[in-house]
């Protein structure tokens, strides 16, 4: 293996879940109880650059994120992720991994999505693995399910699969199919008390939990229809509709998860009263957080981006429309 | 009929659910998709006076409703009523109602309930008929469905029944039981935007309503055994859950119902960290609107109103124990 191909610097964008992902059916290998739809964002995304030390001098994995340099707890579910690539390389080398994001971490914004992914890509390709995007993707799924999906630019959906090899995402639509976007109004940067990763061991013990899933095939097949037919009036009800559903089960789970804050509340009142009065179509969307995802069609974000603007407690809004699968980088 | 029959005042508490009615088997006769358990309210109340016209004078029914006289159309649903009190009788007499509430209406105080319960027992009062509590019951929900359970003081159970004579309401214990209080944080005076009464409707397009309502069950039996027990712990993370279930019924019905305001996830996220911080044993429960009803033992309320009034958006605090049924009222 030449020094070149030990190290690789991937950038991966986040994405946002029409249909959401939540609740597993193998916890251990993130084998989820639905399909999931999502749009890959172009603006919010993660950098990462792994670089393995096949001299063998190097005794842990070193992990920074962010600027910030990680304890061994902090990286533990890296360090689990960095195994798997180890085991499939048949290698023992260690990695130091440097990642970044460019929107806050862990308040909705699925930074683990791009962060696995991106982590998976570079890490691979470091190794000298060569995998396609399907494989990559059910490597990624393996860190954070969500990840699976943005292996893949544009509109995507993870279909829930049978077992590792058929739990993995694919392209319904490249990122030029639609100018549709997603303007996040962060309204708090705060980490969430429950991470979504443990939040899905509770799916099952809401009593909602079933009717949501039984509910998805229809709505699966609604939201591919839209975004065929690039139809927001189609789209944004269904995707609404299951945000709130997700929400409805996570807080009736135990223990009852109550992500969102007043500043929620606020947004999703407002962003209903916008469409009602004055025919501004937008629609809500909420991942496991506080934050308030508006999904529209270009013409309409400058009005939402100013509205928006003028509600209290909108701390950042970040503006992306979708955006490509992962970019490599020269180092 | 003497003179003296011809008019009749009682005063009937409103009462808070502690596993909510929403749905509805028929929606003709207000006959429920599930039992339901409430407390009557001592310190929320409607006060009605009927006055029926022997004379045939009166040419319609004359309401007022906390001072403000009705017009046709919003008398319309106690006009249905007070035919339904005439068919009963077999009298043709027009009406006078006056009524007034010591809360405000249609915020998430159940003025329905109590106001077709009073209308119920003062209509039959003045009209000589004797009906005793049970088929007062059934009359009162045929105005409105929790109506039923505010014929009852104290703990109520609200059998749904397969027809109009079996879905009653019955007292499980009095007033004397339990000194549990419903402290009610009002953060909206407004009207709500749909009543519930034509919400009940809606239930059945939820994709959530069939999960919540197989739940119930085993909820309805948690909740007689706590309130058997006076054990608050056990009672309140049920109430909380079903009210999380009923709103997530709500927000993904067609349309959706989206109650909640900004002030009241600031009053549900303070509750769980005022118990889980500081062990202030509160729990919320919520009805058709943006108000926060939180039920804590004795002990707790001078505390609980403390803390509440220091939270902004908070307009009004009510604060009762349980009360008694129907009490007449001397003209």
């Amino acid at each position: 293996m030449s020094h070149e191909q030990h190290t690789a610097t991937v950038r991966v964008g986040s994405n946002i879940a029409f249909i959401k992902y939540w609740g597993v059916a193998d916890a251990r290998i993130n084998l989820p109880l639905n399909n999931s739809i999502s749009m890959t964002l172009a603006e919010a995304h993660t950098t990462t650059t792994v670089t393995w030390d096949a001299s063998g001098q190097q005794q842990t994995d070193e992990i920074t994120l962010d600027g910030r340099r990680l304890d061994a707890n902090a990286a533990q579910r890296l360090v689990a992720h960095l195994d798997r690539l180890r085991a499939l390389a048949g290698v023992d080398y260690r990695a130091t991994v440097v990642s970044k994001n460019n929107f806050p971490m862990a308040s909705g914004i699925a930074s683990s999505a791009s962060g696995f992914a991106a982590l998976t890509v570079a890490g691979c390709r470091a190794l000298g693995l060569d995998l396609d995007a399907t494989r990559l993707s059910a490597m990624a799924r393996r860190g954070s399910g969500s990840a699976s999906r943005s292996l893949f630019g544009g509109f995507v959906e993870w279909e829930k699969g049978i077992d590792d090899a058929t739990s993995v995402a694919r392209q319904l639509y490249t990122e030029e199919h639609w100018a549709l976007y997603d303007v996040v109004a962060v309204v708090s940067r705060a980490a969430k008390h429950v991470s979504s990763a443990s939040g899905h061991t509770l799916a099952a013990t809401s009593p909602l939990n079933g009717c949501r899933i039984a509910s998805l095939d229809a709505a699966l097949r609604e939201v591919r229809q839209a975004i065929t037919l690039r139809d927001i009036s189609q789209l944004g009800p269904v995707i609404e509709q299951d945000a709130l559903a997700m929400h409805g089960v996570m807080m009736t789970s135990h223990p009852s998860l109550l992500y969102w804050q007043p500043e929620t509340l606020a947004i999703m009142q407002a962003a209903r009263a916008w469409r009602e009065q004055d025919g501004l179509a937008a629609y809500f969307t909420i991942d496991a957080g506080p934050n308030v995802h508006l999904i529209c069609e270009q013409e309409s974000v400058d009005a939402l981006v100013e509205r928006l603007d003028t509600l209290p407690g909108v701390q950042r809004i970040i503006v992306s429309p979708p955006g490509p699968g992962p970019q490599g980088i020269e180092n």
